[in-house]
């Protein structure tokens, strides 16, 4: 099964994104990230624990996030809330690679006023230089 | 004195734009619009009540976000927490327009591939046309 990062996403240091609708969160850097780490571990449990949120959280996370769209994101598989395994749909690695070209281009597009924005916080406030 | 917005603050339907330090929230929509409320109605229970948001909460995004930035971005007067009032400083206020601005020039840079996205939305969770 292809996996949606085999590397670690990329980080946009300085910013996230995050897609509202009617106001409430659609997706965003969370629900990305977990989407994304439940594509890879196959697993809700597994996703939930290595992200250190509570398989509840991770699940009405899901929930929500499959609620939001038209299709299914996440689908888990039947045999039990916990044993049977989950992955990412076609539709969701697609939704999360979607949001992620957003994210880089927006990122791109304020990168200098950005950097401005960044020299008023307290320095040591301010993200390390490494990327 | 000068308020930050006499309207209503501009909404880019779709997206919220968030700058991090060091991982955590700097500034954010929500602590965007307390310091524009707050610069508005003179005081900090004022803005949290219209914001419904409790007067701590409120208290702790303003000194959460003091703590980020190089100097203070809200000042409360002397005379006791609930009733000296309290004003955006010049630094608050022009770092309340530059995110305003990087909001706008992000939402615009992905004006395009957001609606696309939003299309994949369930039609009940889609924004309404209306800006």
């Amino acid at each position: 099964m292809r996996m949606l990062h085999r590397a670690k996403p990329i980080r946009y240091p300085g910013m996230t994104l995050r897609v509202l609708a009617r106001g409430e969160p659609a997706m965003g850097p969370g629900r990305a990230a977990l989407i994304e780490k439940i594509d890879e571990m196959g697993s809700i449990s597994a996703a939930a624990r290595e992200m250190k949120m509570s398989y509840r959280r991770a699940w009405l996370l899901v929930e929500s996030v499959n609620r939001s769209f038209s299709q299914p994101l996440i689908i888990a598989a039947t045999g039990g809330k916990r044993g049977g395994g989950a992955v990412a749909t076609e539709f969701g690695r697609d939704a999360v690679a979607r949001f992620r070209r957003m994210e880089a281009r927006a990122s791109g597009s304020i990168s200098r006023e950005l950097a401005e924005f960044t020299a008023l916080l307290r320095p040591s406030a301010r993200p390390s230089r490494k990327r």
